[in-house]
């Protein structure tokens, strides 16, 4: 029998995560084929993200929106690569008020086609430019094979889409907003990750390029965090979305898109927890900190609520997450067990002997022993904790993506490396689509990523022609 | 022509919502029939609401979580009342993944039986008792005459759902949301509402009681602005939520479900705005106060924007959403008419004769003449004033509601009260469906609110039978 009801994670590293998933209340599959329910727990998560990023789009000038859900199909078939990559993962509405519909309506996939429609007919002039809208909402794609919170029917996300007079100015926005999403990975994640552009075969159907930040799991596995593509006025001229210049000609503004999503909530627990249950950064956490009153007399219980309840302001006021656990109905050892599994990135013990002591016990749940600090020093102590955890969670990803990533040169080592499940081969590529479906065929690994900072030269690993850089090939999910 | 393009609320009063909505940029007709988007500044609002109600769920104990958006049709089918009550005014997915599907998924009209059948799931003991779920999520009822923000096929809500050991704390929950709902329309929205039940004939299907509350627009028709429905065990029974009681025996659970919805945004807009455009009650604004600099010459220019990007400055850290319009494209008399038309609570003005007298213009948007105050007092005076204006925007709803709502009796008196629009009817009824149903198909007013603070007897306006208390009849969006 697995410790807490949760599989080890040499043993089964599937298994593993939806344990996690279950034992810490994150989701539940819901009774419609491929659908999930955000329980709480997991839902917290999301609203920390929400938070952190919301704040970064609106402190760069983004506004919200929202566009519905419905897009008729004569919409969707507008644009040629965008209909083919999404229509045959739709989900289809045909009837509606008891009748029949004329036109079938698609659930979105994605909403370029529904946005940029009304962006045609806001966009008049270059001062309208640039036009910055994020849009929150609920996204379905026909999934076959699905697994919570990586790939399921139904998930929530954020997407931008912006309009800009020029090129460049699309260019400069795609690449802000990817160094907004890594900055946002690593500082509040605590994911570590590699930057750079798509090959052609992985972009966005309709794009002119694709960039993505791709994140190391602990199976070595890539999870690709955010992607942000310049679209270029490719869909400006597909829906008309011209304005006129500074001279009154009549120009197609040119956009990007980007987005994250409830896949990010599945990075999190996949990068950071262990056998034990869920592990939290403490910027995620819904609660950063309980505090656990521990007595056994009734007199016990009052002095030690008490002290709980006073640290429990203190923290509070110094814009601490913090929870009180003073629940009769639980033993201690229950209320550590549950925090634990729950991911609760700080633990704050305080016992009659503590009082007498006057200091109080911190566990850090990313490991360590525990440690005691004088009860008038807590408030400073747990909040430097916090930060201190934040930051070693983020070096251990980058440590283990740069432990785990490794130059691999000649096909023969390659296949062994991808074989063996051990880790991301920094190879090199021609840039050929030939030899991309070959290496995707034979092993499974696709190309995660064209990372900016290679720069060394060298020759095909599949075809042995020139390569211009190293690119990141790995099994992904 | 309008002035503003904004035809005046005395000479069409649906015509001047609509051009409010248009000139204040707040939302647009999609091109899905009856869907709208909702632009930038109406989400603004949305999101002032979310933050608000947020915040008030969860100091009450409440978390959110999020489930799915397709429904199967067994589920709906399972409680008679609620599938006969949304079936018909349902969007149904009958095609996914390019394959027709074995069981239609009806897209959400209310998430009573998809979040119920996981709490059956959930719900074990006494102990995972109350229950607090709170879900912010998209709607869709298919209806066929749609009105921007107060009734379109797709709207944004929140729905909470509770579950409780006895059908007293039920009650009471039902109860303290209604408060909620109440304080938060009075002290944020600026709206003064009525509380009190549902009649019947106009309760939840499938709820023992709904409370709403009714607020009173400019038109003197009424508008639900929040329903919270005590749904006694009846859901429960269908979807087999029971728990373990202390004594180890199966109990049913007793539950409530409550929400609004982005309706409420037509609300501020009916209620509040005027013929110069949107007047918004400043907690509710995105932007709640604009400064507007005034120069002629660029060392005018250099002076006044110094002088209004300090004034920003110290207006953000006292806590206030500030914009300084320091846009060179546009003129002075643009700039004030933008921002009156959006509903920008309050305008500072800096001109080059301000600076000399180091004083500041201040025009609030609900009225009133122009006030100078002296540079170095204009933060605590600003916020002085939009506080006022928040209590005074209360007290005019208050006051337009009471002066508007009238006690008829006799029915010839009534028809003729109701036929020329004159405004609320406080009358009494006997409690008979048929004397409802006979009011609402001679004179369209339904019974709004059976308000909880009426006690008088009396005898029935349409039968003449003996009345337990007044109630309120009037038309209503």
């Amino acid at each position: 029998m697995a410790k807490k009801g949760i599989t080890p994670r040499g043993e089964d590293y599937s298994q593993w995560y939806l344990d996690i998933i279950n034992q810490a209340q994150l989701a539940d599959y819901a009774p419609v084929r491929g659908c999930m329910v955000i329980r709480p727990n997991g839902y917290a998560i999301w609203e920390a993200i929400q938070r952190e990023l919301d704040r970064r789009f609106k402190d760069t000038g983004h506004v919200n929106a929202y566009f519905p859900l419905f897009i008729p199909e004569s919409f969707m078939k507008k644009e040629a690569e965008h209909v083919e990559g999404f229509a045959p993962e739709c989900a289809v509405v045909t009837e509606g008020g008891g009748s029949k519909l004329e036109e079938k309506l698609y659930v979105r996939p994605t909403s370029e086609t529904i946005m940029y429609a009304m962006y045609s007919k806001w966009i008049k002039s270059w001062r309208d430019l640039p036009l910055l809208i994020n849009q929150w909402a609920n996204i379905v794609r026909w999934e076959m094979r699905t697994r919570l919170f990586l790939r399921t029917l139904e998930f929530l996300w954020q997407e931008g889409h912006t309009a800009h007079a020029t090129a460049e100015e699309a260019e400069e926005e795609a690449l802000m907003i990817l160094d907004l999403y890594a900055e946002f990975s690593e500082n509040v994640l605590a994911l570590s990750v590699v930057k750079g552009p798509k090959s052609d075969a992985e972009k966005f159907p309709g794009a002119l390029v694709t960039y993505a930040i791709e994140a190391m799991m602990q199976d070595k596995k890539a999870l690709q965090a955010g992607t942000s593509h310049n679209l270029s006025d490719h869909f400006a001229k597909v829906f008309d979305v011209q304005y006129q210049d500074r001279e009154e000609k009549l120009q197609y503004v040119h956009q990007t898109s980007w987005g994250v999503s409830t896949r990010l909530i599945g990075a999190v627990i996949m990068a950071h927890s262990d056998d034990d249950g869920l592990v939290l950064p403490p910027k995620v956490a819904a609660r950063q900190v309980v505090i656990v009153p521990i007595w056994k007399s009734d007199k016990e219980k009052t002095a030690v609520c008490v002290a709980g309840s006073e640290l429990e302001r203190d923290l509070r006021k110094a814009g601490i997450r913090v929870y009180l656990d003073d629940r009769d109905q639980y033993r201690p050892g229950f209320k550590f067990n549950q925090h634990e599994v729950e991911g609760v990135p700080m633990r704050v013990e305080i016992g009659p002997k503590d009082l007498e002591k006057k200091s109080v016990a911190l566990k850090r749940r990313d490991g360590g022993d525990k440690i005691f600090v004088p009860m008038d020093e807590a408030v400073g102590k747990i909040k430097e904790q916090l930060d201190t955890m934040q930051r070693d969670m983020l070096a251990r990803s980058k440590k283990f993506r740069e432990d785990n990533t490794k130059d691999i040169d000649g096909y023969d080592a390659f296949r062994e490396f991808i074989g063996s499940d051990s880790g991301w081969a920094s190879s090199h590529w021609c840039g050929g689509a030939d030899c991309e479906t070959k290496v995707k065929d034979e092993t499974k690994a696709t190309i995660r990523v064209i990372p900016f900072k290679e720069t060394d030269t060298g020759k095909c690993i599949i075809c042995g022609k020139d390569s211009p850089k190293r690119v990141i090939f790995a099994k992904a999910y």
